[in-house]
């Protein structure tokens, strides 16, 4: 049994793209640039928002950090995001998800010019990424197919089975995994009222799960030797910890990790892979490489 | 077996359609108008928009042929594309493919206003079909699941087989399929390269065909009391037939019908139903029901 190291693959990545910023830098060309706008207080956003920002200096980018209260209007938090869009020397900025009740979500992520998008929500990338087209992948399941990638996972003609149809994660994952470039896996997405859920991930040689329910993939669902990626990171009160709360995954690690080729675990495994792959989309961003 | 009868559904929306587009004139209102462009003189092509306009009529619409031959520039072609997108009098368009090597079909594609983008292929309505929001969903697999729905075909939590990835069927029909509010099943996308092709069609409760093979599925790829749906329409020669061809399906009808709950003939399944789905896009872009 092989276990995924995101973090450490993590830290590889970001060495990578902080040697070529070193590059860009020295060529005389601007340094990437990665705006965040984070709304209100919110814990989990915060620290978000915080590893980013300090992912943002191990790359070598500079990064901007924009606070509002939470009782922001959507017009104002629209307009900041316009003057972005506008700014040339932000190539690409986020907002972090999720916005108080009285702005809409969408209509925010449709503003985002699709081409400082880092975080692929906008519909065009999410349209450009299901017909094949160069585009912001999102960053969890850009990190999925990244740690396949680097640990030599076999895909190609395999089945995958993808729990749950977020539509940033089981969704995007899911027509990743099905295209010829990328997975060329046999692909099925199971969420909550599939019949036969069990018996689909049993056959599979890949098993994501993006359900969160914690401990919800149990050994007896998992074929000898396959693949499992965990998506889940449901917080769990657990007292002997500092902050009170544990990250679970959505897979019984302890049980099924014996049966598997390879298995990621929560925390280490898809988490440290995300901030890692916005990394990558804002260095594409400043490079232009994606768009013009 | 129940024989789903595309072109009897379709003739009865077609007549929804045109009952409500007297009702729109009546209130004084603008006539639906579709426009299409057809470049060259490819005798599939013709076909497929002498058809179309046929419908338009049928239903009520105004329609506008616009020609090109087939030596026409890029520049020229998406010109007259910007041209019907700031006419206020086309609520909606279509360019028939395939066009010349000249021409980037997905440059004309994204050219076109995505507020008029009735064939639902530009990124923005392939986006929000992905995370579902409203928008235009394209003719093949829309007009399957209206066939699934006015069948009263059972789908949530049944395993649904889709054999092929493109862009126009397999893929959006798998996220149709897949979505809570369309299909709510378990969704297998199967191709060229998976390994358990047999064994997914097997255990599927529908199976929708697209793959472009005929006679590909076979009686021992069936479950007995599954609904098939074929999308192929692959032209094989035939001397019997006066154009000297016959349009052949994905799945071997004769001995693959028995086994069937329901399944769609190849001609007289799917094929009405595209065109059909057309003028339901055009209708509703007709009464900006979903872009203001």
């Amino acid at each position: 049994m092989t276990l995924i190291d995101g973090k450490a693959t993590a830290a590889t990545i970001k060495a990578e793209i902080a040697e070529r910023v070193k590059e860009i830098v020295a060529a005389g060309n601007k340094r990437p640039h990665l705006a965040a706008i984070l709304v209100g207080h919110d814990g989990g956003s915060e620290t978000y928002v915080a590893n980013k920002v300090k992912a943002c200096e191990v790359c070598g980018f500079k990064s901007t950090l924009i606070r509002f209260e939470d009782t922001v209007s959507e017009d104002e938090l629209l307009s900041k995001v316009r003057e972005l869009n506008e700014d040339a020397d932000v190539d690409g900025f986020i907002v972090q998800l999720p916005l108080p009740k009285q702005i809409s979500e969408q209509k925010v992520i449709e503003t985002i010019d699709y081409r400082k998008d880092v975080d692929g929500f906008h519909p065009i990338n999410v349209g450009r990424m299901a017909i094949g087209l160069p585009c912001f992948i999102s960053a969890t399941p850009k990190g999925i197919i990244e740690l396949l990638k680097r640990y030599e996972v076999p895909t190609s003609g395999k089945k995958c089975v993808v729990l749950g149809r977020s539509n940033i994660v089981g969704k995007p994952m899911a027509q990743l995994m099905m295209q010829k470039c990328y997975g060329d896996s046999t692909v099925t997405v199971c969420h909550s009222h599939s019949a036969t859920l069990k018996q689909e991930c049993r056959e599979a040689d890949i098993i994501i799960a993006a359900i969160g329910r914690p401990d919800f993939v149990t050994a007896d669902m998992v074929k000898e030797g396959a693949c499992v990626i965990d998506v889940g990171t449901t917080r769990v009160p657990d007292n002997t910890k500092k902050k009170g709360f544990r990250l679970n995954g959505d897979v019984k690690f302890d049980e099924v990790a014996p049966k598997c080729s390879f298995i990621t675990p929560v925390p280490g495994g898809v988490g440290p892979m995300t901030i890692c792959m916005l990394m990558q989309n804002t260095l594409l961003a400043g490079e232009k490489a994606i768009y013009k």
